[in-house]
């Protein structure tokens, strides 16, 4: 039991206010790019909070970095309260990095109660979970049981056309053993991650803690539509192969097939490039991403189907040619039933309002469930809003959550 | 009568050749914005062909640059040759140069002829026709007829954020002199623009000399749809603002809407901008250009018309906020007839094959139209193209054109 809660949600303000400092974007919002400066600076920062609870500090071969309070019992497999650590460009203060500090308050808590534990608990910062710098996305949990190949790592790269190869070796990593690293799932008894919402529902429904059951499955591209670059005064209408009329044609339909699937399938344009992006010139390429994500995996082909059949005519009507390439694909996920049943059990005796709920988001718990038993639980987000400078939650829902997971660990230590 | 058609011919190509050189694109077409490092090496190059001829040779204040060929006469005013040398970004080698080149082999000529001249002959390399870069148009010309107001130079900004003022006096200008360069039209006889016909319908035609007949109107906006920024994947459908859907379902319907005008309006979106532009996060704002034409100023209300009318719809129906800026706005013009009839005989004395066309592009002929006798002459561009580097037009049609434009300065000197 923890009495001292409102100590606990002072010590999560001030870490969160301090970590904020990290960001290459001040004034702007949080960007903290896996690989980069701010990555560097948030893991240090992270490694001394770990080191004065009395963890023992590491870092694996991904960039994530883990802070660990051995069983007294050898050879158990550990219990992992696991979140991002980077961020989307621009975004908030709380999106991954609030679910790391209340895992490091659990954890202390632990230490602080002189706790035996049957398993080991390890509190991980997981690097590159948004996926925003090389257009991918849960890179820490997927080098982390054995996904990524070497392969993968020359493949993608950011905007200045820096693989993941060379981001690593240039932090101080070792790129040619990200194989190496796969880590054995009989290690981990389960994974557990806390997060913020990230949308309007628990706060509308005025619930203290979301128990999620469903994380949906989701689907990345980036669309290439190839015209030809003319003058856009002296090139008639009828001899235009435009790479933005075609493009445009496609995005303006893409909200209404997700909506047209009724079980909260989302589908979002977020990115888009002219070439070259001149007023007066016809675009001869137009490129942009496509973000689909649904519970129903049919709801996410069919939307796919949809705009590849569209693209495909209407660049056969504009004269016009495409290119699709997949940057990520994940199935829906459900998660584990008997941990959302005894969370649900101890949000009941602590008098904490609990609903469950479904993720429209991606996280880490979409790569971990399919190899080991993962729960996941939401902390309510102000207006909904996330991904922006705007989103905020309340230190006391963290303090809350804290409270529960707490209880989950000494729960699952009995067990 | 010019005997030495080849000769002339090569030296317009090895003037091109070399001045391809002066790009801040090497590899990637001629990029020549104003005020540019590029910009003040072709001046300089221009400087000195124009010396070599005996010319006098001035900068004016916008950055144009003048070779003049100085009248018998006292206080006669002065038939200007002109086009521009700035380019778009990546374009060709012969949009708008190529009629300076071919105007100062006509000054040649009457020098190597010791032609005694009744007006004064100006050959003039205008400055930023193209817009470009400040997102504008026709400065040279209109700066020149007292149309650039102190106030225009601070309105109008790069994308690095540098107005015209700062690019004028970091180029060696007087931008607070700007109004004081107007210039009297009583000191203008004529204008004659020399520029390639950037579409393909000579070519098509087969004709060797387009008479320009009228240069259509065009008007540009910057178009901001401004939404709300929000997670991809939590953000129901029906709780979004998506400044992407409004946009792109605008876009898709711009070219429509041009074509059922049918008479060769043409309209084109070439920028776009998407704020954060993150492929996980709604666009909060987009951003992107419109350039409508056509030779019916009443075709360009109505295509303009149509696109306010259905941004006001999509923002009601999506919860999204417009803003509309005007960038330029061009009425269409009909240039001498005199000049035109004079210029279609001495082709058809000479045997070159020629017909009356329409420009669908804007030239500085446009703006000087509206203030002094103009003609316009157009020269084949192979396979239509232009504002891209595949543009070209064989010297050999310039070597035509500059036996044309000789002379009707010779008759324009008779009369």
């Amino acid at each position: 039991m923890i009495n001292d809660l409102n100590e606990i949600k002072l010590k999560v303000q001030e870490y969160l206010e301090q970590l904020s400092y990290f960001t290459a974007t001040p004034e702007h919002g949080i960007t903290r790019l896996p690989f980069s400066k701010e990555a560097r600076q948030t893991v240090d920062y992270l490694k001394n909070i770990m080191k004065e609870i009395g963890l023992d500090v590491s870092e694996d071969n991904a960039g994530s970095v883990i802070g660990k309070f051995n069983s007294e019992e050898d050879n158990t497999p550990s219990i992992i309260i696991g979140s991002h650590y980077d961020s989307v460009k621009c975004g908030g203060n709380f999106d991954g990095i609030a679910g790391i500090i209340c895992g490091l308050e659990v954890a202390r808590k632990l230490k602080e109660k002189n706790i035996k534990l049957k398993y080991s608990l390890e509190v991980m910062g997981i690097n590159d979970e948004e996926g925003v710098r090389f257009g991918t996305g849960f890179f820490g949990t997927k080098a982390m049981m054995g996904m990524i190949t070497l392969d993968d790592l020359s493949k993608y790269k950011d905007e200045n056309n820096i693989s993941i190869y060379q981001a690593m070796k240039e932090y101080g990593l070792q790129p040619k053993k990200i194989v190496d690293m796969s880590r054995n799932t009989n290690t981990i008894k389960s994974f557990i991650e806390i997060h913020i919402e990230q949308g309007p529902i628990l706060e509308n429904n005025k619930k203290d803690i979301g128990v999620v059951e469903y994380i949906v499955g989701m689907q990345r591209y980036i669309i290439s539509i190839f015209g030809r670059a003319d003058h856009a005064g002296s090139t008639p209408m009828e001899m235009r192969s435009d790479a933005m009329e075609t493009a445009s044609k496609v995005i303006g339909n893409i909200g209404e097939w997700a909506r047209s699937e009724n079980n909260g399938t989302v589908a979002t344009v977020g990115y888009i490039k002219s070439f070259p992006n001149a007023i007066n010139i016809i675009p001869e390429k137009v490129e942009f991403s496509v973000d689909i994500r649904s519970k129903d995996s049919k709801s996410i082909k069919r939307v796919f189907d949809k705009i590849s059949e569209n693209i495909k005519m209407l660049c056969s009507e504009y004269g016009t040619k495409y290119a699709i390439e997949s940057k990520l694909s994940e199935l829906p996920a459900k998660l584990n039933d008997k941990l959302m049943e005894q969370i649900s059990t101890i949000c009941h005796e602590k008098g904490y309002k609990n609903q469950k709920i479904d993720s429209g988001a991606g996280h880490d718990s979409l790569v971990m469930s399919k190899h080991v038993n993962t729960a996941m639980v939401f902390v309510p987000s102000k207006g909904g809003r996330s991904h922006c400078m705007e989103e905020w939650t309340d230190y006391e829902d963290l303090a809350k959550v804290i409270d529960v997971i707490y209880k989950l660990v000494l729960d699952l230590n009995h067990q």
